[in-house]
Formats: C-alpha cells, structure tokens, sequence
C-alpha cells in the first residue's frame, strides 16, 4: 500500500516537476536583421542572439538592456535546462525578488556582435566565423570591424523589434558597460538610466596597448593566416597567449597569486597554460581580435567634436560601478575619466566601489554586494 | 697683441680641459673569469663588464655596490666621453657630496651576465649573443639559463678581485633590487645594508605571467630558431611585442596616458610601436629571454626550505623604496611580501614610497627624491 502511494506521488511528481521547471527555462531566441550597416560602412544580415526575462508591461516603461562583457554571452540569468552546471553570469541579481526584479522589469539581455565563444551552440550573432552568404564560406578576413556603435545599432533594431521605446534602464559591465554608455550617448532620448560597472568612457593607454597586444599576438601566429583560417589548424598559441594577458588582468593581484602552490613555483604558470587551452577550444580568434579593435578603439567622443561634448549628450541618470584591485579599469581611472568630467557638467554619477579580491571579474562574481545601490538606483 | 694672448689662452684650455675631464670620465672595465658555474651546473668562462666611482679607502669598508634594472647596464653614474647625450641613470645619486658620495664611497656598478644591450658597445658582459670559444659561433639557444643567483655569484668573484670583504652596501633598483636581496641571502656577512627599489623578494603570480608572456612573444616568432639566430633575421617582431609588454607596466596609468594625444588616439599606438622598433635595435632577443626567465623564477627562498627561512638568513639592515603607481612591484606587494615578514621575523625594514607619476621607472628616475632617506640610511 505504501509502496503504491509512493509510486503515485512519484508520477504525479514526475509529472508536475517539467512543468514547473520549464516556465523558468530561459530560451535563446533570434533576431534576423536583412542588413546591418557597419560603422566601416560595410552593410551585411546579421543575426542577433537575445535572452528575455519578465514581461513587458502594457505602458510598456519597464524593459531594461543587459549588455555583456568581452568573454561572456546575453545567457545572464536562469538556465537553459536542468541539467546546466551554472545559471548566467549575473543570476544573483535578476529574477523574483531580486534588484532586477523580473516579476517588475522586463530583462533583454542581447549577444555582442562577433561574440568570441563561436564552438558553443548557444551563440547565434554573427561574426568572423559566420558563413557568408554570398560565398558560403566563413567571412574570415573579409568581416567588417565592429565597434561598440556597431553592436549599440544592433540593439536598437532589437528594441524596435520587441515594441520597446524607451529603456528603464541600460546596464553592463566591462565591454557591456561601455555599450550601456554608448546607448546614452548615441540614444539620449531612449535611456532613462545606465549602470555601468568596471568599464569609463574611454580605452586609456594602458587599455589600449593591451588590446593592441593580444590582437599582435593572434595575428604573428602562422596560422592565423590573415584571418582565413577556417577547416584548417587555428592560431591557438597566439590566442593562448591574448586569453593568458587578458586573463591575469581580469583578476586582482592577490586573487591571481592565490593561484601559486608554495614551494612549486612552476605549477601556477602550467596551471595558467593549462586553463588557457581549454578555454579558447570554445573561442574563435578572429573574434577576439574583433572585440579587441573594439574595446581598444572604445571612446564615447567617436563621431563627436571631443570626449566631453559627447559625455554632454547623456541624459540618463548613471550610476558607475568599479571594482576594487581592478587591474583594467581602476577605479581611480573610472572616477577621474568618468564620474569626474560628468559632475563637471553637471550630471552627477552616481559612484560605487565593490569591496572585492577579484579585481575586474568582480563586476561579473561580486555584483551581489551592489544590490542595495542597484535597488535604490533604479526605484 | 689681443689674437695672441686669445690664442695662447685657447691653447692653455684646450690642453688643460681634456686633462680635467679625462678626471672626471669613467671608464667601461671587465673581468674575466675562466670558469663561472651557473646554478643551472655549466661552467663557462665569463666576462663581466663594471664601472667603479670614488676610492676604496685604506680599511676597506667604504664599498657599495649597484645592481642594475632589466634595460640598464653598470653605467650608473658620469659619463664616458665629453660628447655623451646623457650620465649614468642614477647620476643624481651618485658624486661628490649626493647620497652615494663618490668623495666617501668606492662605488662598484656591475654588469649583469646576458645583459639585453647586446648591440651597445660598452656592453661587455657574457650572453647568448657572445661566442662560444669552443665553437666560435654565438651560443644562442646553447647558453645556460641565468639566475638571479648567478649574478650575485659572479659579482663575488668580482668583489673578491677588488680585494673587498664586506659591502657596506648593495642596492638596486628592480632587478638590480633582486641581486641586492639576493646578496644579503647568499652572503648574509659580507652585506652591511641593502637598499632594494621597486623590488620584492620574490615575483608574484603576476609578474611571473608578463614574464613567461614576454617569453612566449619571442619564442612564437618563427626567426627566434631557438635561439640559433645570429647571422640571420633576428625575431624582431616578437622582441618588439614583449618591450612593449614591458615597457607599458614601466610608466604608471597616468604616465602612459600622457602619450595619447587628444583627437588623434591611433597616434599613441604607432608611436608606442616606433619606440619598440627603436628601442630594440640595441637589444638581443635570447638575452631578454635569459632576464625574463631570471626575473620569473627570482625567489628568495630558492635553495632554502621557504621564503620565510630565507629572509630568515638576512642580516643586513634593509631600505625597501617603493615607487606610488608601480605597476610592475606596487608598494602593496613590497610591503607585504617583503616588509611585513621582515618585520615578523624581528629584521624591521625601512619603508619609504617615491611620490611619483613614473610609475616603476621613478625607481630611476625619481630616486633623487629619496636622497635623505638614502643619506640618513647609509650613515
């Protein structure tokens, strides 16, 4: 008797639990645009890959844009399916109840043109390793350069397409922060808010360099071949080399050296090795050195006569968010190239500073402590 | 009547100014050793290249000895000729009535084994680039691997020809404040004091990183042969990347951001790629393996149980200086990996930071700054 009572509420649990367990499933969707034009000028389709969270109200004024970062994806919360180790990237701040509530706002988070993680199946945006249409061969070489206009343009064409006006809020950190920023500067009239976390209004020189090192790094490899590189060997050891110097900027100096065994000094540089070749089999280079150009060539003032007049256009209340021990934007460089000229001009940010080991991934890992700025910023 | 008295006295200056130069010229001096065992087990006969200022007194116990930084070489201080550009780096320091009083101390600089300059002239020091007498070809890839251990042997063995029993200082500057610590390790009695700049005991996570980055641009360049290049192209491409890995984490932030000019932000890139190409027209790619690979492995526990052990053995009294906005050896990570364990091991340390925009080259540029701490030490 108690054997079949179980087997009853074991089916009937069988049965309920998918239910349950697919309404908060996140799917990947798509949007096809018959033609992009490039800030270059270029004009190709693009497919654009996007996750939602919540509903759009009827006054349609609660729709928020969540821009990711260079190695990330538009997967920033839930998870695709029950099986899934990890939920997205910043699920400790979206969803019931959370600061981005998405029993209040409606979430849209979208893939970056030129995403890097071209082998995983869940990036859908077109890139480098795209087919081109005319050809049916990879664009390769022949791909445009994308900016961070490029990918802001594409995002507008989203908005359009999901009936949104105006966003509640645009939010990012790092290459998302600087598309948060973008939107207010390029869209003044259609952002209400931005948060932007880790990332200024401009690549400085350091930044710069950096960029310019991983793309020489990609691009001395014999194998990279110009960029048509497809059905053949990948220059894997010039993107091991871009994804190591990326890497040991994205975490604090503390937070790197807990890597080190002691007395084995020569295990933490194996160890880094080690990472760096299971990471980029899911990476594709031509796409790193895209967002590369783009995170180097980054500067809100493009298009505009100078770097403050551009700043002079945002009419969306910021609130900027920096990590501490941030080794790629500090948050000393945020505050004077950032927070600083916009009080000039009478537009005062809002400044966070997350207590952090993690340095830059911090804005990925720590977000969580924000939460009370967050709620607060957006009420 | 007026010509000729000119003209005598012409003549007298022209026969009394060299004389009063030629005093005050310095002069590029080596040592050769038949035999030097490396700590990798080889045995080489080697050339060191040194400069000495001042006079060893009668007891003997007025000797300091400067170690040089990663680009530098023994031209510490005075020039060599009436026509040079520029004196030695730490020429603020060092002469009559500066810190390191040339009318008091009998300063030696040394050269280090595999110094970068290989193409300099008044380098003298065995490298990579020098030839093997048994083979008369360069040693390129078959030259042993240099430690910092192996520098500190070596100038032993030059202190030893000096007739010299004791340092009454040894001080660097990053590198060169790695053979300092190194000294009063290997040599706890024959070290009075050490004045260690923009140096830790050992390198953290990441500066071993940047250094096996630097290493990997250069052995990725399909001209680096290893290492058998001499007579051939010279893997310029990949020396190039890797000084301008370095020399990005030599100037602070802000330093490195005075470069770009406003409007025109491609221009810092090409400008930053013209002084590579520059730069590394004197420098010999091997010899910037041998110093990368020197300064990725530099720890002081080597040879002892553990770091703490080996700062254990120091007897000497130590400055540490450390330069604000270094990216390379923040004051941070010299207070707490070489100050703070000093001080638990009941050898307090004095700490000073530079006020600086240099960033890790204010540890050459900006040590006039510290010439009172430097006097009040060294007393």
């Amino acid at each position: 008797m108690l054997r079949i009572t179980l087997a009853i509420l074991l089916s009937a649990l069988s049965f309920a639990l998918p239910t349950h367990a697919e309404a908060t499933f996140v799917q990947k969707r798509e949007l096809q645009l018959a033609e992009h034009r490039f800030v270059d000028g270029r004009r190709l389709p693009v497919t654009l890959g996007f996750e939602t969270y919540g509903r759009l109200n009827e006054r349609r004024d609660n729709a928020v844009l969540i821009c990711h970062f260079f190695g990330g994806s538009s997967h920033a919360a839930g998870r695709y399916a029950a099986g899934d180790p990890r939920p997205g990237y910043w699920d400790a701040l979206i969803g019931p109840g959370k600061p981005l509530d998405t029993d209040r706002y409606f979430i849209v988070s979208a893939d970056v043109l030129a995403n890097i993680n071209a082998h995983d199946p869940t990036v859908r945006s077109t890139g480098p390793y795209s087919l081109d249409p005319l050809t049916r061969q990879p664009y390769g070489g022949t791909f445009p350069s994308v900016t961070i206009r490029d990918q802001v343009a594409v995002q507008r064409s989203l908005m359009e397409d999901l009936g949104i006006q105006r966003w509640h809020t645009v939010m990012g950190a790092s290459l998302g922060g600087m598309q948060a920023l973008q939107w207010a500067v390029s869209h003044p009239d259609r952002v209400e808010r931005v948060v932007t976390v880790a990332a200024s209004g401009r690549a400085d020189a350091y930044n710069k360099a950096l960029c310019q090192l991983m793309i020489d790094a990609i691009r001395s490899d014999a194998r990279w071949k110009n960029g048509d590189y497809y059905g053949q060997e990948a220059p894997d050891g010039g993107l091991a080399s871009a994804w190591k110097l990326l890497f040991v900027h994205t975490l604090s100096r503390q937070g790197l050296s807990r890597g080190i065994t002691p007395g084995d000094p020569a295990s933490f540089l194996e160890a880094l090795e080690a990472k760096a070749r299971a990471r980029i089999a899911e990476i594709d280079a031509n796409a790193w050195i895209s967002l590369s150009e783009a995170s180097r060539d980054f500067d809100l003032g493009a298009g505009h006569p100078d770097y403050r007049s551009a700043l002079g256009r945002i009419q969306a209340k910021v609130l900027a968010i920096a990590a501490e021990g941030d080794l790629l934007y500090p948050p000393e460089l945020i505050r004077t190239d950032l927070v600083a000229p916009l009080a000039d001009l009478g537009k005062p940010a809002r400044f966070h500073v997350l207590t952090t080991e993690q340095g830059h991934l911090g804005a990925v890992y720590d977000m969580g402590q924000a939460s009370e700025v967050l709620r607060d910023f957006l009420r």
